[in-house]
């Protein structure tokens, strides 16, 4: 029996996790869940996977939690609070669930405290890959990817060597604009972004997948969690999502992962990893015809894919920089307050100016991260007063 | 430096494989040659490769091959002297791209002499599958698949476990006839049967693919090599010819293998395995749009399909049978005694009225090959005298 500690449980990532352990009683169990606000949705996941203890960021809200369920689950509270929990509880396995830069903590701290790591949180891997990396490494941990990208090639590199990857191919669905020319693009509204055809994930993923940042930031995460430079990673436009990526070798031989798009999938691998166990989300219908189209993605007219490899290029302070940043312009986007070409034109001023750091610790990174999201700020803020 | 014994060198295998040499030399090296008749190729290779032995099926031919090469190359002849030098000689690896049910006998000779096997024979493991595969634990050598979809298969079975696969799909080009109908299938010449759309390979093998057999074929070799029953290989029609093959795990997730269709890779794959060596002949250009469509394909149209997944099922004597019959009656179409249609029910009949045997010995596969031929011999002499 797996014991699992799930961050972000109440979010999109958080509740396909417990629907995989749901249906597998018998080989996983809940000891661990942390969430932000939500706390009538983490009553009832209490109510129904008795987790050992549980942590909410908001103190309040971990109050009232923390009287209805009386004694019988520990209440954390705050993001020292579900810190200590994933120090405290006694568990096999964390499930990073948790969306943007406070993702990196939590998971240091997991695999420092013994714990693998299922990562959903590709800041984590943006913003401190390497450091994660050597701290898997130092403490024989392993950090298994639920993205659905990182999961393919995780599948597709089983019993491969890794000197023997010629070219890591990213599969992006493309978002809803991958259509739209740059005056289309400038004039696109919030409820379009949020639209996403293929998958169906929480708010700050689709506005990144619009913006192919989303990519952006899976490439930086393939190069550090594959060891694979950035000038061989490619992205390629799958509109149907079918093919999760492809890993080509040195022979020219290349593997590819598919599915039907359902991030269950991809968790109940990494859970189950490296096993495989039946499951009711996958399988495609080969007794019809069907086809499937690639074509290249347009850098110009979705420069956030640009800014990324940039980034991984640059190295250092440079992925968090861009990353803080970009959370902050998303937030800027949804609220109505810059338009949506504007996400990249504002990154890129923040990234421009920021005082780079080669190899920086993870307080360093820290404080790229909330420089970079002040500074996004600033100029949301003489942007209404202009 | 690995020895290699190529069985069918002055063939399309033998010349591919030959190819992959050629350009490794500091990996590879041919020690022994065997062909049937062509003895300039012969020749040429010889002098080329300087192996140390080479062996003709053709007496004549093997007389004036061992004049012209005198004493620096040993050169067999006939079936025996091909089998003796497998035998004898001191190497690693033995390539069998022979042709026909002729290749069984050699690819037990290789392991039992304690070879690895790379099979690009498929009649070996139609016939005697389940023989070999026994004869490759008891001697503890390997059997790699050279063939491009049995390679696919092999290569996404990698660091995978054998119980965890739900299902193999063989892809199939469909070969030049897979638009015809049933009245134009009957009436199709040689010529138009031999232009097969993107693999360049043997007679036997393009005729094969043209009715389908050649899939049949494959499924029952997957079967055997793979140890998965019939019930769980599917064939799909990819007229493109660059997914080689799936496998569906039982979680749902399909890995695939890709590349440009080109025999040298899948042989270089099996030469180098379990590692890889770069190579000039794979790769698919992701910089521009492509796409690729998949059909069920169509049983009725094509019965060789039907009549292999009905000897598998069978098993014993049948698939021998089968393929004995199936040998015949493409030799009889391509020399025009035969319709293309009457290739399956010619097939059928020699089927119907075969002497089953559950647990034949080698022996016994042997007879049952040998009269099978026999048997379609009659059945076409019967033809012609009506």
């Amino acid at each position: 029996m797996k014991r699992f500690i799930i961050l972000g449980s109440t979010g999109s990532i958080g509740k396909s996790s417990l629907d995989v352990i749901a249906a597998n009683p018998k080989q996983f169990r809940v000891v661990g869940l942390a969430a932000g606000r939500s706390g009538e949705s983490m009553y009832e996941q209490i109510a129904h996977f008795r987790p050992e203890a549980v942590s909410l960021r908001d103190r309040q809200i971990a109050c009232e939690v923390r009287n209805r369920v009386g004694g019988r689950t520990r209440v954390y509270e705050d993001f020292q609070g579900m810190i200590e929990m994933i120090k405290t509880l006694e568990a096999d396995t964390v499930i990073n669930g948790l969306v943007g830069s406070v993702g990196m903590i939590p998971t240091l701290a997991a695999l420092e405290s013994g714990k693998d790591v299922l990562l959903a949180n590709k800041e984590t891997m943006v913003m401190a890959g390497e450091l994660v990396m050597d701290t898997v490494k130092r403490y024989g941990k392993r950090i298994v990817p639920i993205d659905s990208e990182m999961s393919a090639i995780y599948q597709c590199l089983k019993g491969e060597r890794r000197n023997e990857v010629k070219r890591l191919i990213l599969t992006a669905s493309g978002g809803p604009f991958i259509d739209l020319n740059r005056e289309q693009l400038a004039g696109v509204t919030v409820e379009r972004a949020l639209n996403h055809p293929t998958w169906s994930m929480g708010t700050k993923n689709t506005i990144d997948s619009a913006t192919l940042m989303n990519k952006g930031l899976e490439v930086i995460e393939a190069s550090r969690l594959f060891g694979i430079p950035g000038d061989r990673i490619d992205v390629i436009i799958h509109r149907s999502s079918l093919v999760h990526s492809f890993v080509e070798f040195i022979d020219g031989s290349i593997l590819s992962q598919m599915s039907r798009p359902d991030m269950r999938l991809a968790i109940q691998y990494a859970m189950t990893d490296p096993e495989r166990l039946p499951s009711p989300y996958g399988g495609l219908d080969f007794s019809r015809p069907f086809s499937m189209a690639f074509e290249p993605p347009d850098r110009e007219r979705f420069p956030c894919l640009k800014l990324a490899y940039g980034a991984l290029a640059r190295g250092g302070t440079a992925p968090a920089v861009m990353n803080g940043a970009n959370e902050r312009a998303v937030e800027a986007f949804v609220e109505g307050h810059i338009a949506f070409m504007d996400i990249p034109l504002t990154i890129q001023k923040v990234m421009d100016e920021h005082e780079f750091i080669e190899t920086p610790s993870v307080d360093e990174l820290i404080t790229a991260d909330l420089n970079a999201k002040r500074r996004m700020d600033e100029i949301m803020k003489s942007k209404k007063s202009a």
